[in-house]
């Protein structure tokens, strides 16, 4: 079972057009992840700190869009992690309607209508000491970030949710 | 008795300083302004329509800010509002830690520390027809937007969270 | 040529892992996308408002990053639109690094670095009359933006920049 | 004279009542800040990096909003520093539209509208030794951030804009 996220559609998140601006599609997903982590006994404020000795920056994200949202629409965002590869994994989100029952009995319901799917890819780097100071980071941010194994606790995270989906 | 509205920091709220960005506090206000009037049964996608023909422009902000806020930081807003005069309002907002009791209880509770004081005031204006029609706001926004009385709507809002406070 | 666009990266635009938030990489471009059509002699205040019987929201969008940003980094974001039927485009985007020599010539230098790339597609819709006004939205919204053959201006804006492409 | 920062509005800055979002203002406005640090030679990715031993957290914000602002309007923001006291500063912001001559002569213009003001006042903070690590500022942020006289580089950014102004 995924996880799901639930969530309303701020003000502040539309535009001129009356709906929600595309690009906060996007920031909604990445706040599904991060509910995520934390329900699963991440600390968020070290995991994503520039002090972290391991980042797992996003390399790639996209969205698609099929329904507009609007200011107050209540959605929901179910979330499935996916190991890529030792040192990466993939997320994808489901954007539904938040059907009445949906609230009640936390499960996907068929009366959902589809508003979007979206997906990032993740990759593990270790950050080499000092390697957060801006001043080196200027010099080659690059070579300050290698590819390395995903930390015990996102494989643990990955395999949390995979085994939830095989009950 | 104010509105309570919980919260946690997002990552995407947060700059390179490890920081929430000051001016995302005055957005987590509005979002529990949303909020309250949801909950007072005004239906927000209207509400903050540009076709609406009454808008709640926001003609004053402030905040001050006492203790920095972390990624994953749960807070609470309390949110009070007070009409000034026939056609204004302000909303004040005061923002502490979520103390473990206080999920519990809705209750405000003494080992809260205080992190941040916000302020709205609001003026209720007619958009006359076509007054959302940008090539007449060029010509004269203000001329279009004419103070008026608040809505029945807006007084029954702040007037039962008023009498909230009076139990 | 492509339309090419400069931008600082603000602090705002950070977040506490001490590089840009990644969804605000399609904000940016967005931005150029505007200044493009901007020049091309587009009313950006008509062309985006819920009022107008035309829109153009974004059905895709995708995002591939390969360096951090940092606060005060200069970008360039180079765009080429592209028609892909008679309803819709896309437009690629090409985010390297400002060159010294680059503001000098508004050209691609070898010198830049390749920061990211990223890529939106758009239809063209109708917005049949009050479609715009959030009550029938809410039944229908899909139902209310019909597809249609994209308008002149977007044709104009399309070929005004592959015929620069040709000189 | 004060430093003077022309801006766009941006599709992403409205929503949907068609205008600016309020706080959007502030954000604006630090980017004039920005800018203005950025011409006096600051590195804005030190000053504003989380590792720095120095911060300048905003305490106090405020904005008037006078008129509604529409993507694509062309704003000017004045922007003027003053000294407090020896640890703290604040930054008056003029928000007015771009008059056809003022990008001419960067001069202020009788032909211009006022469109907002705002304001921030700043205080000048140590950061002790890992005190932008998260498990220590979890433990009393406050703490660790210790006022202190104003770094040399800001009272010559606050002296430089003075001076231009006896001219």
């Amino acid at each position: 079972m995924a996880f799901i996220y639930w969530r309303t559609i701020h003000f502040q998140e539309t535009d001129a057009a009356g709906v929600m601006y595309f690009a906060n599609l996007l920031s909604l997903c990445h706040e599904a992840y991060e509910a995520s982590l934390a329900e699963a006994g991440v600390d968020l404020k070290r995991f994503f700190a520039s002090s972290s000795e391991v980042a797992v920056p996003i390399v790639h994200a996209e969205a698609d869009f099929y329904q507009p949202l609007f200011c107050g629409d209540a959605i929901t965002i179910a979330l499935t992690p996916r190991q890529l590869n030792p040192q990466s994994f993939e997320v994808t989100y489901t954007i539904t309607t938040q059907s009445a029952n949906n609230a009640a009995n936390n499960a996907e319901e068929e009366g959902q209508k589809l508003l979007a799917k979206a997906l990032t890819r993740h990759v593990c780097v270790s950050l080499r000491a000092g390697a957060a100071l801006p001043d080196r980071a200027v010099d080659s941010p690059a070579e300050n970030r290698r590819r390395r194994v995903l930390t015990t606790v996102l494989v643990d995270w990955i395999e949390g949710l995979a085994e939830q989906a095989d009950l």
